[in-house]
């Protein structure tokens, strides 16, 4: 961007972001969806994605503590209960164990995260900090990835059902919900941002933001890509998939 | 403290700070539930305590930033609905409003926090950014303050009720309703100091925090007794109260 945008301009301008750099295009994912993968490669995916399903309400939490308007907590504070539940809602983490159990992932070798890839923790922790730090516009503009995620989640759901026999209906209930929350989540934010980023730099900051994380969504499938596809080499200590009899 | 403490032993040595520290034993409380105070020093001090609780949930995000159960997590932000609301219930910043309100105190003046004096503001940061940096054992030992608040908030009810025409029931919702709120909550944090302080290093330092904490609420009285009591000089721009036709 060159100039101050219109809010629609604005919106154009991110969904573009969306367009260009969000991870369904990358080739990890590619592969993921269309039945390309073996069981391991599809483990050693849910267990590193597990890392930043649990950081989500840290995440959330450090936006939450710069929020001095307690109208905007009281909106945002609904992230935390979709990932972490409430009341008897166990909540989007404990959906995401779902599908890791059902990958027959051993579930305490899952949340003590001694398996994922240093650079997913990385990428992962570089968000939390990045929402804690940065001025709230942009720690709101970089949930907008949310934006993007209904066709990915639509996309993975369908393709996995049909393409992998050890997946079933049971183990893409995370996705599921995401459909519904998601949508309703990005729609405050874009809503926000679209209000608040009225100066050519605040909108040159909520455009980076968003591609700060595509960065941080897209560097987890690098490295998953690199440690389990080619040249399939993960670094010590990290997950190694069993010998399995197939897809 | 010298050696490794009990369990038991440190809740006595926890429970000895607020018999020495809490603010209760702070001469402008004392004028304040004993119907000392005119109209214009209860307004000062509501005025001033609404930027203590508006601040609470931004703690309490602050620290579940750093909380990577999502156990605790889920028991942790019972803190912020208490204090934000949920749904249709308005929660505590809402009831402290209320108390405003009733004192004839402009809602956007105080909730603009620009009457209110700067050495509240900067203890209450002060205890924002505790939550936020500190071990997540000190962060939440810094809450146990609760331990003392009952007391407190029944002295509080029972003395302003009796001593000032001003104060009628509906104002002071928010210490009953903190009558139960604090005991639920200290209970938890209590119990989670006591079972993973294990070192003379870790009941020192979660000793250190609850004096830090008596400091924070003691500081906000020293100031309001220096710019409303005595010498009453409030500093510039802090709200400086009409005259009334008494209390």
């Amino acid at each position: 961007m060159t100039e101050l945008l219109s809010p629609e301009a604005l919106e154009y301008a991110l969904r573009r972001i969306g367009e260009e750099r969000y991870h369904n295009r990358h080739p990890f994912h590619k592969l993921l969806h269309g039945g390309k993968l073996e069981f391991g490669q599809v483990q050693a995916w849910a267990l590193n994605r597990y890392v930043y399903q649990a950081a989500i309400p840290r995440k959330d939490a450090a936006l939450m503590a710069n929020l001095e308007d307690r109208e905007i907590r009281r909106e945002w504070i609904g992230r935390i209960h979709d990932h972490d539940g409430l009341g008897p809602d166990q909540g989007g983490i404990e959906r995401w164990l779902k599908l890791t159990d059902g990958l027959g992932l051993d579930r305490a070798y899952v949340m003590s995260q001694q398996g994922a890839l240093p650079a997913t923790k990385f990428a992962v922790e570089a968000y939390v900090r990045f929402a804690g730090s940065r001025p709230t516009l942009e720690a709101i503009a970089s949930s907008l990835t949310e934006l993007f995620a209904p066709a990915i989640h639509a996309e993975r759901i369908a393709g996995m059902l049909e393409n992998y026999s050890f997946i079933d209906e049971s183990l893409v209930a995370y996705f599921r919900k995401r459909l519904d929350q998601a949508p309703r989540d990005c729609r405050f934010a874009l809503a926000y941002v679209k209000q608040h980023a009225r100066t050519y730099e605040q909108q040159k900051a909520v455009i980076d933001a968003l591609v700060f994380k595509t960065d941080v969504l897209w560097a987890q499938l690098d490295s998953l890509y690199f440690a389990y596809v080619e040249p399939a080499l993960p670094p010590p200590d990290a997950f190694v998939p069993a010998a399995h009899p197939g897809k």
